[in-house]
């Protein structure tokens, strides 16, 4: 049934944004032993890990409307269910948000100020990367990802291996690129966050919407043509 | 024989309490290289992980009363086996505790007043997250936990890779939620540092109790409603 | 079609170098936070462990000239491959350096002198090891890392584990070995941001094409020996 | 024939010795970027899941007298093997250490003085406990090691993941006790730097020899009884 589908996609993206988005606000700057950024990318990653396992043969678990564009343009997802996939992860990712701010808001002093985990570019990126910088990144990040998710869901690659493969590859980009514009590859993830914060992080997420759906789609179409898939919807592996 | 089950529960959440809190005890603010958070959460879920693959085959490996009786609200433990479980937990929790206490008293000036790895809300809490917030991430982390662990052990979910999605969620949990309440999601592993530290830390047990078995089950019944199993008791893999 | 190997060789060494390379430039050290040699290691290891399951099945994912010619020298690969297999990685590592470039180059400040992850010796070690020292640890370590390769594409190997072995192999390979030299073992990656800082780094790049050429033969060679191998070209798994 | 398997040990036991002390000597306290203790817990652990693939369809991948002597007690390894295997286990280790100095001593400074790696208890051990608490914890530690290796490689444990499970039991082992022994578990491990170091770390071998041993029979034995396995060898899976 369809709605089982959606149901699997908004509860893992609510556990990617909340757990993500709350390892960096609650545990990466926690005094003397805090997480890093070396954290924050391990509890993106295994997010997506652990939702693969869990629902990955309900909904194919997506999370992520970048991956549900860049599988259609890859021949792998029917395009009629992008539009009901997307909405449910944008769902998810704005309740994950919400939990993350009922219970980061429990300790005194937090202040929303402090960006809330949203990305960023120029004056706003960690790093302060420019715009162009931020946006080639996203961009090739996002279409590498969902090139290897092509790739590890392919066929003939090793069955039951493609949750790690995903995952670990988001733990990889963010290790990467959390310093230009605290990573996103994921426009739900970014909007969760934007919300809260309003001001600025609305103002950039237009960034965070078109890189990611760009790179996505971009990756789908490199792989096929690399992978020499027929025309027509083939049936990923997962 | 049931004898089997109950001691590979036993050494299991032996083996989990003696290593996670352990590792938090012992090394994580250890001078200069400290493992930090980052190696915390790691210790607690590889726990998981190579005692899944050990005795996973034995007991079903739960170490976990939220884990037992969040399997037998989704339909998967036959609730007959709930107590026996849980006493078996809980003994190996206060072994390992136990025997953590052996080690660390080695050192001089040793303190139980530093915690022992106890869990706690509110002026107890690592980072002074409120009460709410304590119990609110909690329950969520504890339902997620065990969704998780209803779907990767699933008929559908790729054979044998159930101990390391489930671990590695145990990972990511810790990496959240460490600084909210020390992460329980296990009254077993709750118990065992209590016992020891006394005052304050059985004090506020009740809440590592209550709300990991809360979200336990409340995590079985939703899975179980999203991948719309029969009723009766459905054997999972692993 | 041989093309598609290329373009799976040229395309994964791209992402090994624009990442690993990346995350150390980007990442490692920033302020508070950073990833640290910890990140980096995982970095350049996941890049090999996601693009092994994305593009094994196509061309082998080598993405190393050292891999390419110790398989060979295994007898695992026809020496009829090698240049054009080697052409293609040092193309994918210098568009990897490339991408990186414009991205780094994105934060006010940026400054190739710092060396842009470049590999050295003697005073341009990181740790400032001297020549002999650099040598032996890059012929050692690409030996044993073309070992492992040989040893988990075995066909008495566990099915479907080897883009996990090998790109765990070469995350240790740097938690070891990047105080050192920086950690090469792999030629392309170490012509791809030589050519961008030049003097120094091109003028040491001799040693990080010999070493591990020298060691990924060696080490083809001892793991044949060792698996009595029958003369002539076997197919490993992958 | 068995003098593969002898080689097999001996070089998997150099990779372990050499790189798991390598990367405490050379990387653990790298200014600002060192890998810390939880770096070297990966590295150790990460060099048996990289051998047990390469090599473990050749010799069982032991690297390690207590996995010897724990097998031998467990009733899945003869008894005649024993000597021939501690013998190429402990040669590998002198080699790797042998190989580690060559290195280290390539930077102006090094000083055997500071320790080379090697296990120590009371005022040498790193976090100085006492050797009561040293003596118990290696004794657990490489009980429970033991145990892990006996229960994921049993013919009921899912195939293939037996690597994954005792490495990464070999990384947690580290984040937990480092700071008390410098963690040994493993007799060979211990001998290599002790010989470099001479002086007090040859007088503390001894317990770095009794500890494991014992711990590594009573796994055997205790894993043996769970499991209810019948008597004579069992051939386990890997």
């Amino acid at each position: 049934m369809e709605s089982r589908k959606y149901a699997a996609e908004l509860i893992g993206t609510f556990w990617l944004t909340f757990t993500g988005c709350g390892s960096a606000l609650l545990a990466a700057a926690f005094p003397q032993v805090g997480i890093g950024l070396l954290g924050v990318a391990f509890t993106f990653g295994l997010a997506v890990v652990t939702m693969a396992f869990a629902v990955g043969h309900i909904s194919g678990c997506h999370l992520n409307p970048a991956v549900t564009v860049g599988l259609a343009a890859g021949g792998r997802f029917p395009s009629n269910q992008i539009i009901p996939y997307i909405v449910a992860q944008v769902i998810g990712a704005i309740l994950g948000a919400a939990l993350l701010y009922l219970i980061a808001s429990g300790k005194a002093g937090f202040d929303l100020a402090g960006g809330f985990a949203s990305n960023g570019y120029a004056e706003h990126s960690p790093g302060k990367y420019s715009l162009l910088a931020c946006l080639v990144c996203e961009v090739v990040m996002t279409a590498m990802f969902i090139f290897i998710i092509m790739g590890a869901t392919h066929g003939r690659a090793p069955a039951g291996f493609a949750p790690l493969a995903i995952g670990l590859a988001l733990v990889m980009i963010h290790l990467v690129s959390i310093p230009v514009t605290n990573t996103s590859v994921n426009p739900a993830r970014s909007t969760g966050p934007a919300l809260f914060v309003g001001g600025w992080a609305l103002q950039q997420l237009w960034l965070f919407w078109i890189a990611p759906l760009v790179g996505g789609a971009l990756g789908g179409v490199v792989y096929r043509w690399l992978s020499d898939e027929p025309a027509g919807i083939v049936e990923g592996r997962k």
